[in-house]
């Protein structure tokens, strides 16, 4: 590790976690059943009768010693990913939560309902489904590591990802190890445990990405005030329902080699047609300023700090009332 | 929060996380099937065959500006929680990662596999049986935050705790929302990932609870000079197989309120047989030290800080020839 390290430390007036949001859930005259807690031991009698604290949320708080004052900043991950995925690089280097700490902002890094330290509800007792997993080989196509499905192989050598990418494709195998299951039917509980967190935190910057990016977008048209900007990096989706009123300042990064993907082609032409109905929402194609070889999780590729600053100077721009505070 | 803050910033010289260990396996021959990914939305097929990684472990670090020399300590959690219980206390205190870095220490902190930011393997594909979820009536029994099952009530008036506990009783149903679904023959893969966070950061202090007690004293056992001390807070079994040789120094904490649980009796007695045939085990009674009434997560309860001093001052007299550098 110590060849990555920063010389700068990162000083932090307070460092913790929470959970937040949840129901209580009660379930009754169900059968106990047996179960042999630890390999060679003997079963034991559980009984699943009782309460349950489900659909609640994790969160886990940096707040450097000398705050920008612009606020929370709050990381919400995507589909089959975890708070993870803003932390270290898979080669290595600083991920976003320690960038934007060096920036002053207050750090917030949800894992959403369901998945990584938030936990999830039994399944079928609560949940009327099970999760899904995805494969290395569908990751590799659908993060755009490399085009389109039958890309990956097992040997590195014999991968074919995109020419141009950004993305440290020798430690792909690394990036994989991150992935989670994730169930399908959570949206309203995702979005009814972040507002719980906007409640408790106040006002906040969200940085999103893929599933979380239409989830976010909604929260902040449904909750006037709660979210100060939005920064979706390659959202997966628009707000459904869509919104009648969307006025919150939002940033929308879309990555490269796009024109081999024929899903993002399609998600690319709503989201232009979504920006031209509300003027508050802005999109940056990399390629077009120059940047390609992006990939769908391009908080990770060899430019993930040149995108960082990108974003905190736009994020200057979209809130000028903000105080900011000397560093 | 701010109020919880502590007036002397936390600096580090090095924050980020990774995830090790883990095997791959491949799928094939399974049907695809449908799935709805978000409500409303249309089906989508998804193919369930290919390689999958799986039995990782995810591992966060926080390296202070000025280290102890004492080398790594790893925070490793118990049943049916993650590394979460490691940090903030459910009353909003600073934890045991917060107070072990102030004292120096290379803080390593776990999710154990199929746990947290983990993940975990498709069942009954790779693995043949789904998880169990604890209820809050069981937490509250198992815990010793009340004597017994029974003791929970949803209202917190009416719920029956140990007069003398020491848990934050008011913040319980704060804890609750940190409990996770757990399988229950995952023991050699969570120990396989451990060594090879061992292998991959070097010698070790492990600092365990409970289900990973047993686990931390056979990986020590099985592994000579690879782990520096064990410190085991209430470990929950012993070392399966039994060890023939065990020379790792070894603390294990033990708190209050035994006497009304079955379970607890017995393991304490079965403990004491084991630290008499091996010399390098030593038992702190909180009891014996005229403190009464902690829990089964005592590094929540409200003498939390004093547990985390007297068990760096053991280590301490445990590794007498690290090195100990100026702070």
């Amino acid at each position: 590790m110590s060849s990555k390290t920063q010389s700068e430390p990162l000083c932090l007036r307070a460092m913790g976690s929470f959970h937040v949001g949840g129901r209580r859930v009660q379930l009754a005259g169900r059968q106990p059943y047996q179960r042999t807690m630890s390999v060679g031991g003997e079963p034991v009698s559980i009984n699943p009768n009782g309460t349950y604290a489900v659909e609640q949320m994790y969160v886990q708080y940096y707040l450097p010693e000398h705050s920008n004052g612009r606020g929370p900043l709050i990381f919400w991950h995507g589909g089959g990913m975890t708070g993870a995925v803003w932390e270290t690089t898979p080669d290595g280097r600083e991920g976003w939560v320690n960038r934007f700490l060096r920036k002053g902002w207050d750090v917030y890094v949800c894992d959403a309902v369901e998945r990584g330290r938030s936990g999830f509800a039994p399944h079928p007792d609560i949940w009327p489904e099970g999760p899904i997993t995805q494969t290395v080989d569908d990751v590799y196509a659908r993060f755009r590591i490399g085009a389109a499905a039958g890309g990956y192989h097992q040997d590195p050598a014999r991968r074919a990802s995109y020419r141009n990418t950004r993305f440290p494709v020798d430690h792909f195998d690394a990036f994989c190890l991150q992935m989670v299951p994730r169930w399908t039917h959570t949206n309203d509980a995702m979005v009814g445990a972040f507002k719980a967190l906007l409640g408790r935190i106040g006002k906040s910057v969200i940085v999103c990405h893929s599933q979380s990016g239409p989830l976010a977008m909604r929260l902040a048209s449904e909750n006037p005030g709660l979210v100060s900007a939005v920064v979706g990096i390659e959202p997966a989706g628009l707000p459904v329902p869509a919104p009648n009123i969307y006025d919150t300042p939002t940033l929308i990064v879309l990555g490269g080699n796009m024109d081999s993907d024929r899903r993002w082609q399609q998600l690319s032409k709503k989201i232009d047609a979504f920006a031209r109905e509300f003027p508050t929402i802005q999109i940056m194609r990399l390629e077009e300023l120059g940047i390609f070889g992006n990939s769908h999780v391009l908080m990770m590729d060899d430019n993930s700090d040149d995108i960082a600053r990108r974003v905190d100077a736009w994020l200057q721009t979209a809130m000028p009332n903000a105080r900011d505070l000397p560093r």
